[in-house]
Formats: structure tokens, C-alpha cells, sequence
């Protein structure tokens, strides 16, 4: 409704840039109900190789751009810490730091929507849900609308580090080869990119994918019963 | 979409800067219709150990800082008044200076949104619903991902004084013991914290339970019938 | 999100103020999908004894503070044009003043909500909706929670004007006095109050109960088969 | 919420103006899912005949107003380029063009919302999807609340400029006359008017549109079965 011009297209700016990018997307995710309750997260480039990564246990929509970590993606160590020493790092980091390293992904995007964990419940006994006949696949680097997009579905378990063996075994799993998201039962889901915006599209075209998909599945329910 | 810097990650500030909080999560949960028509409301810590209660019969959104009561929690006795003298204390008062006394509750988040209705409708003829198999429990302190979490819901009456016995009843009960929340059947909920920022967080935690939980049984429906 | 202060709770304010709460519930309700495609208005108080009423086929969010006529709701005249010729009053005007006089009313919402529709089909052949079992329904000034609220479905005509017949029938319906609102068959809802700041009250409150009233009646058509 | 005054109505404006209108829109369309991660996309008259087009592959509600191209309808070549010289023209820029050609649009929007797939969904395996009983008919240029309003659903393609012999072809199917929108299944919807606030209109009336018919069917297939 505003008449502001919008900010610019942006680059693959300065850390300051991107520390401002990253809180305003979670922002923009806290309004989509996709980390509400301080849940979910996201990281994004740091200058020096780092990943700037979301403290854990705050509402995300009051981030500050100097509330953020810098962790090494080799093993998640902090490098840099921010000014306000009550902050932890995110729960995610050791989950991030995994996908930095075996996918290149400088951005990940952790989601609690409601429609991830819809989602997750159509495998049911399967290790993967399949998206087919969507337009929106082309959102995803690599994909076409009339590939069948296979995601892969792991078990929850209490801890959020403790997904890590899992996620590493379906990062090496060849039918998920074109995922560039996990989604975790009765969880939720991680999307990443090369770059912040890259990740922002994929977040952005999963959640399409998850909703279009339950919404079929329900339909479908109905009338072929 | 704004790049504002968003306020910073509150300590637990000063009653002023309460009172900003409670201001703006009206406007938060208003747009979330958690608070429309009037309804609903909330309280946080003022200073001298009173609590700062919302007015009754006002628009929740347009409530600025100046028009909050303050109660002692003791009996909900008016400690201050607001400076406009029409304004009344929110119907809330009794209960919520129930869960102060009885649960140490420094903040108080009172929901008319249509998801806790509908949560309320799932416990039929018993006293609770049981939320399970949601990530989002942990969001609720002392609450883990594989605890079955049961809420008591209690019958409505014609005015909101009149829950106080009831209410009192599951306070009391040590299967709800874990329950930071109560749902009224018909009506809403109420969902409390030890300071704002938790009362916040179990408010998002809640619903998003609430419509996972409505969402997952409505779909069993029909599935296994 | 923001942190501002908002608006103080408006008294019955003066005719520019009137002028500016309405057009900031024309963006509100816009937000809402209440008055998408240029759909629905609203009119309130003027100076005078008439009605600030909003043009036809505009886009009601971008209705400005002097885009309003003010019309005799004894006769629905045009007393005061606002500025710009190019304007037109409202196809409402016949309705909104009929409410006026019939009811007092000094503020009508006419909403073109979804809700409102997928409500009015709940009548079928019957020439009402029965409302019941919600607290909201204490929103509605005079009705209880233990109230059955009858409102009266009137079916489409052509034109808006036209509708007039039907709705000064309903409104002369003993079963309906106490009905701040009329449901349009396949259109909408017009919903009034003694004030703006009623009127909006009453439509939030409707729209909930028409959302409740048509999830409930879905998922029992579910259950009970 | 807040209390500025909103951009007044629009006159048919200068090229500037319309630059800032579509950045308005499209950030209003990324709020409601249209056009989210980085698909979909708008058009609008530019000075000289030429057609004012965002950008491919880029956040839409990040274009600035000066991140569009200008191109011919006669042919989709370019007149003028934006100063950022890693932009792309949108792929709509065939359909745009065919629309402005074949039915004298001046605006046409492109959507990827979940309403116009599941819409599209309801043709199976007819060639269309008919509308009915329902006032926000009038909304539509030409089109009455009585008349049951057929709009063409034509198959996805691997490629969006492939769509253009299926459009071409309904365009000049007279069963399709009175539509100024076209659903492709799996996809989207392109819809159109004679300027930018008609498109605006017709895009929000169509989008109700798709709601209120996939609601009603959906509900109706569980009351009849």
C-alpha cells in the first residue's frame, strides 16, 4: 500500500548488507507464520568464509543486524560473537554448517510452517514426498514443471543436532540429488541456496510446493473415495 | 518489506517500555484476529508488583500506553487508573490475576482466535484435547517434542468472572500440570508466561498447536472413516 | 511490528476525523479481502445529520479523506460532492440510508467478505442463518453467548438498489430484531452500528462468526455422515 | 492501521507514475501470494505505445521503478532497457504483447496463486471452468451477477513464450468472449483490462472468483456424495 520505492534489486552485497537482508526476511517469514514461537532460523554469507547464523531461543522478527554469530562451516565454532553476550547460537548451526558443506549452500532457511509438517505427513511410511504437476518447480535451480521433484522426509528426533546422521545420508542419497530442501516430520523443514536471495526463492517456492500439494492430496482424498 | 533496523531484543525493561510491548503485540495479535471485535485482551508486570491490565469494550489495536490499568494481583484491585476516565478494566481481571497467584504469571495473553475455538471443539465430552507429535511443544517450557501435552478446556459461561472456579479446578490438576494455556469450549484461550516475551511465545506456540492439531484430526476424518 | 504509537481510542470525534477513521477502515478491510475489486463500502456521521458515503467503482483502499459525499438519509439526496467531478456515490446509498432510518444506524459496513458468502449458502431454501455456541456473539450489542442469533439471507437482484425491498421486509421481522446485519445471497453483508467505531466492531465480529459458523458446519457435515 | 492519507485515486497518469504504480502492485500481490519466489509478473502502458515490462528472475516486490523494460506490442522487441544491465525481460513478455494485440489490454498481470491452480484443477478434462452466483461478477467489465461466466483453462507447457499458440486460439473462441482472464492448469492465471487499475480490479475479482468457486465445489462434493 505504501509508495516508498522498494530497496534495489540487491547484489551479493557487504555482510552489513546482508545482515540487514537476513533480518528483514526474518521479517518477512515471522508475518507467514513460518517462525513464530522463536522457532526456525536462517544464515547467510559472512565476510571471511563465516556463515552468519541466527541466535537461538529469541523471536526472530526482533533480530537485530548485530545479533548474528559467525560460525565455521567446517565444524560450526564460532568465530565471532555479537555484542550481546546473553545470545547462544542457533540450535541449527550444526545442520547449516552440513549443508555449506555438502552442498555449497551459502543460506539456509529454517521453516516451522504449518504446511511443511502437512507436508511431511503425506510420506507416512516413505522416506520422501513427490511434487509433480506444478509450474513452480521451475522456482527450483535445475528443475522443470514436468519433472516428479522428489523431497526427502526424515524422522524428528529431540534434539535438533541430533538430525545431523540423517540429513547426511539423505544429502548422499541420488534420488534427492535436485533437493535443495529437507523437511523433517512433524517439524518442518530446511531450504538453501548459494546465495540469500537464491534461498529466499527456494523457501519461498517449497512453501507454494507444500501448500498446492496437501491441498491436492485432501481434495483427491475426498473424491476418489 | 521494510529495512528499518527492528527494535532490539527486549531485556525486561522498564514499565514504559511494557507498556510499548503490550501496545504493539495488541497490534500484532489484531492482525492475526486473535483480539478483533474487541475481545480478548492482556496483561504484563507493572512496577510495585501490580500488573498492567488492557481496558475493556476497546478496540484492541488503537489501546496506547497510557490506557492500561493497574491491578494487584492479590485481588485485582485498581492500584492506578488510566488518564481517560472512561475507560474500564478488561473482564479479564479476576483470571488473569489467578494465574499470577496461582502460577506465578507476570503476563497473560487472552485469545479469541477461531483455531482455539476449534481446538476446544476436539475435547467433545472430556475436560482436555492432547496435542503430540509436534516440534513446536518444545516451545513451551519444560515441554519436549515426544510428550503427549494435555490441555484442559473448560466449559463457557455467560460472563467471563464466572470461569473463575473452573478455572481455579484445573490449576489444580496435576495432569494439566505442564500446561502454560487453558481453552474456554465456544470461546477462546488463555495463555500465560513469566514475563511478556514468554507470554508471547507460548501465545504463538499455542495456536500454531492449535491449528496443527485441528488440521491433522479434521484430515484423519476423513481419511479413516 | 511497528513501534509507534497508535491512533488514541476515538471519541465521537469531529467530521474530519470521521473522514479519516473511514478511510483507514477501507484499508483495513482491504486487507482483509472485504472490499477486493473495488467491492463493498462503508459510510459514517457528517456534519449536519447526513452520511459520509465512499464513491462507486473505486478502489476502496485509495479512497482519500475528501472522496466522500455526504447524502440525506432521509432520501438518500446528494447534500455535499466531494472535490472531484469524476466521482460517483456509492450504489450502497439506497441501502445505507434505509438502515439509517430504520435503525438508527450512522455507520454501515457493506462486505463482499468470502466468509460472508460460503455463510449465506448455509441458508439454503431457509430465509435465515442460525448463530450459536460463541462467545463472540457477545460482540453484538444485547446478545448473549447462550443466544441462538437468527440473521436474515436475503436472495441477489441485478442491482444493488433493488435489493431494498427485501432487505425493509427483514428488517420489519420480529425474528430478526436484534440482527445488526442482513446476509446477501451470493454477495455479501451489510453490517451496522450506532457509530463507526460500532459498526466495525459488529463486522469483525460477524465475519468471525460467519467463519466459526460455516468451519463447524463443514467439519460436522464431515462427522456425521 | 495507520493513520496517512492514501495516494489519491489515479488519473490515467504519466509514464513515472505508472512505473510506481506496478512496484506498488506487485509488492501488493507478493503479500498475497501472487507472485512469490520471484514468478509471476505485470505489465502496463508506457509513453510512446510501448509496454512498461518487470523484469524476469527477480524477488518481484523488489523492483524499483526503474527495472522495467520498454517493449513493442507489436512484437515484444525491446524499446528501451533499464540501467541495470543484468536484467532480463520477463518470459510473460510473448502472452503480454498477444493480449495487448488481440484484445487492446494496456495491463495485463500474471499470477501464480494456489486459487488459480486449484481453479484451473476444476476443469479436468474440459477446456474450461464456468462461474456463477456470485455479485463480484460485476466486477468483471461487462459481465452481470446472473451470467454464468466461462474462462478458458489451456495445458502448462515447458516453457511459458509456448503458451502463446493455446492462447491465440482461445482468444478468438466466442464461447470466451466476455473473459479478460486466461487459467493455465498447473500454473497460473493472465489476466487483463484496459489500463493498470482495470487489471488491479480484475485481478482481485478474479482471484475471489477462484475462492468462492473451489470452496463451494469442495463443499459441495462432500454434500452430495
Amino acid at each position: 500500500m505504501t509508495t516508498v520505492n522498494p530497496p534495489a534489486i540487491p547484489p551479493n552485497g557487504t555482510e552489513q548488507e546482508t545482515r540487514a537482508l537476513l533480518t528483514e526476511l526474518l521479517r518477512n517469514f515471522y508475518g507467514r507464520n513460518w517462525v513464530s514461537g522463536t522457532g526456525g532460523g536462517i544464515c547467510g554469507p559472512a565476510d571471511g568464509g563465516g556463515l552468519l547464523l541466527a541466535p537461538t531461543g529469541v523471536h526472530k522478527e526482533r533480530v537485530g543486524v548485530d545479533d548474528f554469530f559467525v560460525v565455521d562451516p567446517a565444524d560450526g565454532s564460532v568465530m565471532r560473537r555479537p555484542p550481546n553476550a546473553a545470545l547462544r547460537p542457533s540450535e541449527c548451526n550444526a545442520i547449516f554448517c552440513l549443508a555449506a558443506r555438502e552442498r555449497g549452500a551459502r543460506s539456509v532457511v529454517h521453516s516451522h510452517a504449518l504446511s511443511s509438517v502437512l507436508a511431511g505427513d503425506l510420506a507416512r511410511d516413505a522416506d520422501h514426498v513427490a511434487i509433480r504437476d506444478l509450474e513452480m518447480l521451475k522456482g527450483i535451480r535445475g528443475v522443470g514443471n514436468r519433472d516428479v521433484h522428489l523431497l526427502p522426509v526424515i524422522r524428528n528426533t529431540p534434539r535438533e543436532s541430533e538430525l545431523v546422521e540423517q540429513i547426511q545420508r539423505v544429502l548422499g542419497d541420488p534420488r534427492f540429488a535436485s533437493a535443495f530442501a529437507i523437511v523433517v516430520a512433524d517439524h518442518g523443514a530446511y531450504i538453501w541456496g548459494d546465495d540469500v536471495l537464491e534461498a529466499k526463492r527456494h523457501a519461498e517456492v517449497y512453501h507454494f510446493l507444500f501448500e498446492a500439494t496437501v491441498a491436492r492430496h485432501d481434495r483427491k482424498e475426498k473424491e476418489t473415495r
